[in-house]
């Protein structure tokens, strides 16, 4: 029987990390003082989240293997999982100053912690120079080392146009709706989100039990990336419709410009008068305005359009799931845990 | 007998890589408009510099040949010569954010380009993910394949580790000459410059001859450190003693607050009052400032004291190189050339 991690005991295994990541500066004689710099910025930039990339890792491994891990094969999953926490840290940490965020889980972003400032773009290239230094360590003599180095070239690269298709989408200083479409829409979040978060770390998991045949590679990306445009648009309706006592925040997508599902719903199905009051209000950084788009979002029924598009998008994953061929490894069970921590989220 | 290449004929490889990055970004199916700004990038953050790393790795392989090479060992060298322009451009485009820098080569830095901004910061990953893109396509069934990666790899986290203690230690808004020791100066050349601008080159010329021994790269390794260290130095003293017209710029080393060799050098021969100058002056953004530091310079001998470094250092370079031991492919006139192109330079 496969047995799920805790955030527990996934952190647990990053002090160790830690401390081999800073062995290798160390081995370049890094004096003391930078030393304790680099490892703040490791600590402060990965602990604290919830680590579902991360942990999804050693649990699609228990998944395939259909049995708790032994210490040895948790700490190399886990280790995994870590990586992929690493290339999020890098992104997050970079795209607080691409779009001016003040907090991060609660706390100033890093740029905008105490004496760090724009020093926090080296230290997110530091963050991602980790991923490929704790490969190195724990990976070099394992039969699919190359094909993990290029697996997280490919997806970070996939994240890095993603992320451009957003920045170039949706400056926050400009506002112009004609810029947004659906079918950009989901170029972003298919390449800025769901390549790193949904399919990377079963990838990871493939690789790690070397089963990542083309066919279960295959099978794999064509759930996962469903599945994690349906995530955020789930994210993007909590934004506006969830409570904030629930998803831990108040939404701000729509006074941040943001290229969101619910705006593209919208603009899809508004009337030229209804349009008229997306372009007035959207992207403005008041709650007068914000409540103008609230109030129309109301009357265009988003609410229902997202419920059914959710049942629809729901059952068909539940398709392919079914469908899935596991004469080579892959286990149906992996997406079904995915799918059902997604399924009707409230937070 | 080895060819030199030109920079022309050096800058007709890159639109061949140009296309085949953009028809990696294709491949996902970017649509148009940011396909025109990723290119616009590449072009923008490469081109028009002296390309003097880039150069260096077909010049290497030549010489290890003893040969010209034929069309496709010049493109196979030279794309491995473009790849540390890559990363060299991935360094500049962000350390001039990092800095506050106003121009580079001549124009507006890129981040200050209109509509740009910090969407710069995303732009200078793209440029990083650019090398493991064109490695893949074109190494990816050379032998050295995987060792070429992590060279890459062990490369930038270096740069990154230099660049690190290059921000802590001479931070442009706080000015504290306490900061400043020799050996953080040699620590911080070593590792934001040395490595790759000067090792990396030749060991991508050793690896694609395939003559990347653990002798050689150690050789390597023992005479282009310190030679890349040299040629720093002597970056920092023509900065302040170079003619504006030889070095196409007015140096502001001492106005950025800039950790340079001839302040250190200064701060270890100051008497009290002359340390008291330095206090009172380095750091500062005007004329009269600088001034006085320059008056100092010329009363400490800073020239005389270069001359002498370098000619002791030249020396001690020369006699590294006639000790290359040259039966496993390795060849001499590879590090005579790197000598005879700064010796006693003026620009």
């Amino acid at each position: 029987m496969a047995k799920t991690t805790t955030l527990k005991e996934f952190e647990s295994v990053f002090p160790k990390l830690v401390e081999d990541l800073l062995d290798h500066a160390k081995s370049y004689k890094l004096p003391e003082e930078f030393l304790n710099w680099y490892k703040a910025s490791l600590n402060a930039n990965t602990i604290g989240g919830k680590c579902n990339r991360g942990m999804s890792v050693p649990d699609s491994v228990s998944m395939l293997l259909e049995s708790p891990l032994s210490e040895e094969q948790y700490f190399q999953a886990a280790t995994l999982g870590w990586m992929t926490e690493l290339l999020q840290a890098f992104f997050l940490v970079s795209d607080d100053i691409m779009d001016s965020s003040i907090t991060r889980r609660g706390a100033p972003c890093w740029y905008r912690q105490p004496q760090v400032g724009m020093i926090a773009i080296n230290d997110a290239f530091l963050l991602e120079s980790a991923i490929y230094s704790l490969l190195k360590k724990y990976f070099r003599s394992h039969p699919s080392y190359i094909e993990l180095v290029e697996l997280f070239h490919e997806v970070t690269f996939q994240t890095e146009i993603g992320q451009l298709c957003d920045l170039l989408t949706a400056p926050e200083d400009k506002i112009d709706l004609d810029n947004f479409s659906m079918s950009k829409y989901q170029f972003i979040v298919i390449y800025k989100t769901a390549y790193y978060s949904f399919y990377l770390p079963v990838a990871l998991a493939l690789y790690h039990q070397n089963i990542a045949t083309p066919k279960n590679l295959k099978q794999a990306e064509d759930i996962l990336i469903p599945l994690g445009e349906y995530f955020q648009i789930q994210d993007d309706y909590l934004d506006n419709f969830g409570l904030p006592e629930h998803i831990g925040k108040i939404g701000t997508d729509i006074m941040d410009n943001k290229c969101s599902w619910l705006v593209n719903q919208a603009l899809a199905i508004a009337t030229p008068e209804q349009r008229k009051v997306l372009e007035d209000n959207y992207g403005r950084k008041d709650k007068t305005h914000e409540a103008a788009v609230k109030k129309l979002y109301d009357e265009l029924k988003l609410e229902q359009i997202y419920k059914e598009y959710e049942e629809k998008r729901v059952d068909e994953i539940r398709k392919l799931i079914a469908n899935v061929d596991e004469s080579e490894g892959l286990k149906k069970t992996v997406f079904e845990s995915f799918l059902a921590k997604i399924y009707k989220r409230s937070k």
